[in-house]
């Protein structure tokens, strides 16, 4: 039978998606006992809050010290490459949130929602797809389900917290200075985020102009939806917002469809439906689980085949921390029937 | 002839698109005995500083005690209304900021780059299109000239300033409140505008679920290029950007096109092409005529024939005051031109 709390190895612990990972385990009364932190060399050594106790922050190479079930992987691709060789040949199975095995063919790309079948088979390690991408497939799986979808247009109004502490640390002193006169310098972003927008600071790709968080949402929308020759064409701009990702996406379906059916088929777990007239904002979504969908609109022009949609998300739950959890849950769902099955079987 | 500096009449003065009137005259050289400012029974009495004197704000009414040859209306439709009443039978040409009169059959809704030959006909009265309006076909003209446009998918990044001084002092209250962690109510805007973006606040129309900003943007580009089959889906999202607008565009051509000669057709006057791999910002553009053009992109899908395009544009400029003073050069060149082609004719 599989355990009430696995154990599990946080790897980046400190950082955003790590502590909101912890955040999430510890409203799910996950124990203490079945928690190791990892960091950097500079973390390590610091404790982090947990339940009432404190967790020592450990340094990353101690991860192979202890059985783990799983590992969740809240750090840049570099440290998912050194922790996954660290891990070879153990039993961990590792859910990484960087972008660094998302292309691999081994390696399943899972939003549970959308394609948690793939996690019926074993696997040393599972991608989290890119915040962006989670959020936006997670609010066309029902469309496409109903409806077909063959194309997306789809803009971002990304937060800052997207790059990290630092990026939320630089929103709040650029403010403060912009509002004060002075302007400083920009250190995390090339440009001032305080009172701007701005294309998001990935490198951009000289031969098709998309910058890298674009031609993420490009590639694991085609690998998720395993449909190499869907349109995706994002445009990807960071906002003044602390935390919570908003997209402007329109679709093209293949079967003409009404605004109640839309609203219909969006009511399932995960999404919240607010398109109520009150204006749905990323401030809503913070700190939420759930992908809200507002503003749902249909182009008159199209016969029903052209559908708008205005979603937010917090990108550091659902896009990160929480989607690693549900990899992780589903996984251990498929476990536990495949112990029952046997089990069943053993007894018939 | 016509004279070499024409009496204006600046009708809203103290609001931000009349100041923004006055800067720009200012800095032509315009005497101020040639401007005459109106405002609200609120305003009249004070002064606004232009070249070294003060100019009374006069009461609205009195707009009939002097001849003007302009009047350029900065306030709102229902002082649109109210000043062309008191116009009607005089020879001051109205150019309105307004959206009091952009679909009326009479009066030209002008771009002076785009259908500036509508002004070569004597007209009481010209309207000025919507500032998202403007910057968008403005920034496609010369694509639509050399290309064809026939669907344009737009979503903006709309600064506060499109709701006035008083939408720009919200951001600044409204950002200090939420750094010093007290987070006030919104007075202006239905939500909070600091740290935030939403949904244009204009009123959503309950049949079609656009809310007014989109909906001038479809009903006025369909105007101004003459196409009432074109197809124009916006999305209109404010963000906590003091002064200057933002869109991202994707349009589809009917010729195929390269990257080169899109840069070629947009090096034309008005437009400023910033697509060398620097963010552009809303912040590049405040205080500037032009509208700025960045990341052009053609979807490699498309065979040539979806465009995309970021662009920037002070609102407050090139999107009403800077537009309206152009009609009006517009207007007295074709004036010089007729004058002239009489002259040359009765000396021929």
């Amino acid at each position: 039978m599989t355990k009430l709390f696995p154990d599990i190895g946080i790897v980046g612990a400190t950082g955003v998606v790590g502590r909101e990972a912890l955040d999430i385990l510890e409203s799910r009364g996950h124990p203490p006992e079945s928690i190791r932190c990892f960091g950097s060399v500079r973390s390590a050594g610091s404790t982090l809050s947990y339940m009432g106790t404190a967790l020592p922050v450990l340094p990353m190479d101690q991860i192979i010290d202890t059985p783990l079930d799983f590992a969740l992987l809240c750090a840049s691709s570099q440290v998912a490459v050194q922790v996954r060789a660290l891990l070879n040949g153990l039993p961990t199975t590792i859910i990484d949130n960087s972008s660094a095995f998302r292309m691999e063919p081994d390696v399943p790309l899972v939003i549970p929602e959308v394609n948690g079948n793939l996690l019926e088979h074993q696997r040393a390690v599972v991608a989290n797809p890119n915040c962006s991408t989670i959020m936006m497939l997670t609010a066309l799986q029902p469309i496409r389900n109903n409806f077909g979808i063959q194309r997306i247009c789809v803009t971002t109004y990304q937060a800052v917290s997207g790059a990290g502490k630092a990026g939320m640390q630089e929103l709040r002193n650029q403010s403060q200075s912009y509002l004060d006169g002075t302007d400083e310098s920009p250190s995390v972003f090339p440009v001032s985020c305080a009172m701007n927008v701005f294309e998001h600071e990935s490198d951009i790709d000289p031969d098709t102009g998309f910058n890298g968080e674009e031609t993420k949402m490009i590639q694991e929308s085609r690998r998720i939806w395993e449909d190499p020759s869907l349109s995706v064409l994002p445009t990807c701009v960071r906002v003044p917002v602390e935390r919570a990702h908003s997209q402007a996406i329109t679709v093209e379906v293949d079967i003409p469809v009404r605004i109640e059916q839309l609203r219909d088929v969006l009511h399932v777990p995960g999404i919240q439906v607010m398109d109520d007239g009150f204006p749905l904002t990323p401030r809503d979504a913070a700190g939420c689980n759930d992908v809200f969908v507002g503003r749902i609109r249909i182009d008159p022009l199209s016969d029903g085949k052209r559908v708008l949609l205005w979603i937010c998300c917090d990108q550091v739950r659902k896009g990160a921390a929480l989607n690693a959890i549900q990899i992780m849950d589903s996984i251990r769902e498929h476990e536990q029937s495949v112990f029952e099955n046997a089990f069943n079987h053993a007894c018939s």
